[in-house]
């Protein structure tokens, strides 16, 4: 199968390092397509940005979307995840999405580790937004920027377990998603510190849009995920336009 | 006081709709400065649009925003407004925001009119997402299109009167908002019909806006609606580019 | 418009002070016509107290409430809200209602802050009441009383500053809410301590008040909230018992 | 014990009926002690008549309270039971609250029935109120007045047994709440034609105040039920002041 | 009455120190019929543990449940409760179901101690299995085991208390629930240390069981409660076969 | 990988058809273990049943679990999900847990058809208990019995498809589950008669199983799905008794 890899930073080095987590644990018949967003925020970061990316991940989608047996959206904010799910006939994973569900299938209450306050409140919304509130025993967002998490990775790993360790003895998490794009490869290096299992979205994303892709479900063809064509618009790119007009 | 009536359709015959419905209403020191979205669906829709008009509200509001006292966003999806109020120092209401939220000073659960299935699904989000969903006694979605709504004004309002009616009697709805940009002045209209009070967006929202500018609220430094800059971008309008970048 | 300032405490140097308050914001053309509860708690404060009130606060509307446009509840437990929105043909607005609802427009979670644990039960079931559970981020009551926020202003306003700060540091929330009749004029001192909006009912509530009396719904002709008459009763003032028989 | 069964409702009638009901289902010792409000709505049924009982059932158990076991509040609407429980040193049940609680050990979701579309309303905000809500399936509200219950009973049964049926058919009710103070003894006429258990509030909360009697819990000295002393007040009943007062 | 007390763990002293509990506090006119869990945990503590003791607690209603009124299931876990409502035509109450439904009536928000983190999410998993998570202030699990209860009853009071007033104290509870069999008898050995009402599921439960027998509810006929004859199973003691196929 | 097909119910031919619908999906490295219950009802459809197959399910996990890479529940109940989560080092997943969480990925809310009233309850505890109460947009439960199902499967499938349909159209159902082990198959036959994507448990399962399998997710050590051994017991299967006890 062809999966996408839609990252809507505009950042190559995002996508190349997600795209090497995303082969690591593929199958061995998934080709991995990576993309990388043609506008917006370098790093997306703050709600602006995250605004933007929404409109960049489907114009990443019309231009390379059309081949794919499956997308798997690769920033932690699942930008534009029920647009692209409206607008494409292949399944749409979001890498936060998946990571929750999959943690949902790993134990009760799930925590969720990302960094910095500001992401705290947003990934609140995300989850919630999911209707997985209930299942949420609580966020931690230690004080990383996405530089340190590269200049100092052991640093880094240590305050996320130190993170996630907390939200398993004080708030109950029974599992720990670990939110953001560059936590691929982590929870295997801290999971002896941790006392629950620990997840995070690339690994469970790919997993879940190959099943997925195999299930091959149905395009809904009402409701407010069917398709509509013939939608006139302006001033976005060719590929997009012609993508909403359904031509 | 300067209202920006924020329209990220980018047809201008809505934006004049609302503006003129917003004067209707506005105090007689409130300026009402409509504008329109330069990219996107030509009356957004669809998810697909929504999305890409999360982008175009921006971007409006980078060209526009600057010497304002509150935007007021006149697209019934909110789009953009939990961007706007991290990028903007002045209060920002979305319309929608705005009618459910003067809907609970009027009664306890409050009932939605809209039209389209499909609009059910999104509006049911959006309240949900407002933390609102405990007051949402019911949704109603006649099958009406926009189209029909100019051309059949009174068969429009004779659906939307008996759907508002229909959750007053069986879903106990105790306020009923009307969802939609062209529902502007149509309470007035239908209330006789109907045995609970009526509310839109376009005129609780110049209301709000109008309050909240006067009320003056300190901008946040803290927390993830804390204007940041330095945030590098590529492909994005000057403007939007240079607001991000905080320059 | 005549704003009704309905403070259902029987102290007058209570009504005075929110009187003071309601006029620094009022518009121009508002007249605040502030009223005191005949009976019941000098300073209502206790579940016995606000039961009380609900009756006393009744009792003002009946004798005050014929010749105004709006009435605003100048009890921060927004004591007869219900009561009267079904019982006056203008509308009703609670401050501390006015307060969270004015918070929602500001960011996403809100906070809020009172004195005494007691009161942090209290308005925990208040914001419940209203369906805002989702957006309580949390609550704080620094142990202070009435009597030492006239005494100890500025350990007061320290102390308050320090809850709404800890709220948001803590507890994520973006907007704090000040709850209680005293904390009129408190946020513009102590705003700079804290890094999100802080909002309090007195000033939320008079703009709302005002909004809502400009928008001027139609009252309900069915539901809960629909006025009745011919309710007979017994042992009720003059007033009161008019009101409720429709005479 | 000595059960104080408090009727807020200014009528003797319906205070002589609940009474009798009551007793048909007391244990031996138990003696049951009717009171009447003393001032207030002569049939409790709107929203200014519950605000005002709040009030007239403190007065009450200031007046009768003091050599009582445990309260009953026989008025639908629980009038005065957080203020009671903060005023009291005994156990105080409302009949709805009774019934409700009694529902959930009996099965799953529950129904409740009234009569009148505003009670529905108002119902569901009490069931809110106790955190039920997930365990509510549905309410019921045939248009029968209070009088016609009086005039044509047979009707009235059949009518309550019918929403009764509906609910658990339909709404997938497990058990049925009927509310509302003349309820008492309709459960037995009617249960062969409803296929899950009926409960109403005065038979469910003559035996729950028992047991709570006797089970003699501690009272509070901490949190929002603790009893304080010394609070002034003005223009209340001799009792109620002193009761206030702690003299 | 004939109480049939239900323990489902395999351990008699476990049942006779609860039986001793349940005739504490019982009517003089109630018979405690005590029985034990033929297999499964010695004490059921884990989630496997508690699996098993579904099954057996049915086999033990199949045996004991032919001549009583009641039942009372005395593992805190409500091992069963669901199905032996289906099963017999008694009430049927679970101890730690019991003591929560007397904690709503006691005050607001309820608190909650058991021992051990495990017992902790589970305890959770049950409350909210009730609906009740919203009268839920919090949990404590002090750090102990069913052995150091009765080795070190002393030091186990008084982590009990400490915890019981930590709820109170920081998570704002209005009474605690003391969740586990050995709890009996302990609510009024430390009440004096904590500042809000105790509760036990032994005494709430006969009581709570007492007043059920006595109410007489109707069994189901129809809903997920109803009883079906005619089941047919294999490898179950001849008592539980034959109480499915209804013979 | 070997993949566990733990069927409780205690009808060869169910496990058979199961195994079949499994074997269809599965991939081509997976060996699909069907195995039945040894004990229990025949078909697991009541409470009493359920309550039974948790035991059974484990005894069976004692017997074949040793070996195997992940598990799924082959019983609508998912009984025993929870406990062999904690007694299994190795994934565990429900059938309806399985279809839910697939059903989160393709749309937004989901409906459910299973079939029979008293299975409608169930359903809803169980999609309750999982934390997804807010995506659950109906259910519907044709009076449809297993037996029915087999023996007119035309008819039966249109039953089905027309209850899907409905919650589509009345309930806004973006996805719908078809819940029950006798559904793998029915979704590509009556796809095309409904709006929206179906999903069911087996293929679900297997693939989310082979998805957690190659994810390989650490075992807690920590919380409530931490293993322990050393667990005493009696009267259980000797491979039951030895899995508790650790040997």
């Amino acid at each position: 199968m062809r999966l996408l890899l839609l990252n809507a930073n505009t950042t190559e080095a995002v996508t190349e390092k997600i795209a090497a987590g995303a082969r690591r644990v593929a199958l061995s018949g998934t080709e991995i397509l990576p993309v990388t967003g043609r506008f917006g925020g370098r790093i997306v970061g703050t709600r602006a940005e995250i605004a933007i990316a929404e409109h960049a991940a489907l114009d990443l989608a019309a231009r390379h979307g059309g081949e794919v047996d499956a997308v798997l959206i690769g920033v932690s904010f699942d930008v534009g995840l029920r647009a692209l799910r409206e607008l494409l006939p292949v399944p749409v994973v979001g890498m936060t999405e998946a990571a929750c569900l999959t943690a949902c299938m790993l134990g009760g209450r799930f925590g969720l580790v990302t960094y910095g306050r500001r992401n705290a409140a947003t990934f609140r919304e995300i989850v919630t937004g999911y209707g997985l509130a209930d299942r949420l025993a609580g966020i931690r967002a230690p004080d990383l920027t996405p530089a340190e998490m590269l200049t100092d990775p052991e640093g880094t790993a240590a305050a996320i377990a130190e993170a996630a360790r907390d939200l398993a003895d004080t708030d109950g998490a029974e599992v720990v998603v670990l939110a953001g794009a560059t936590m691929a490869g982590l929870p295997s290096l801290i999971q002896p510190l941790v006392p629950v299992p620990l997840v995070e979205g690339i690994a469970s994303g790919v997993g879940l849009a190959e099943m997925l892709a195999r299930l091959h479900p149905a395009g809904a063809f009402g409701g407010s995920y069917a398709r509509v064509g013939g939608r006139q618009s302006t001033g976005l790119s060719a590929e997009l336009s012609r993508m909403l007009s359904g031509a």
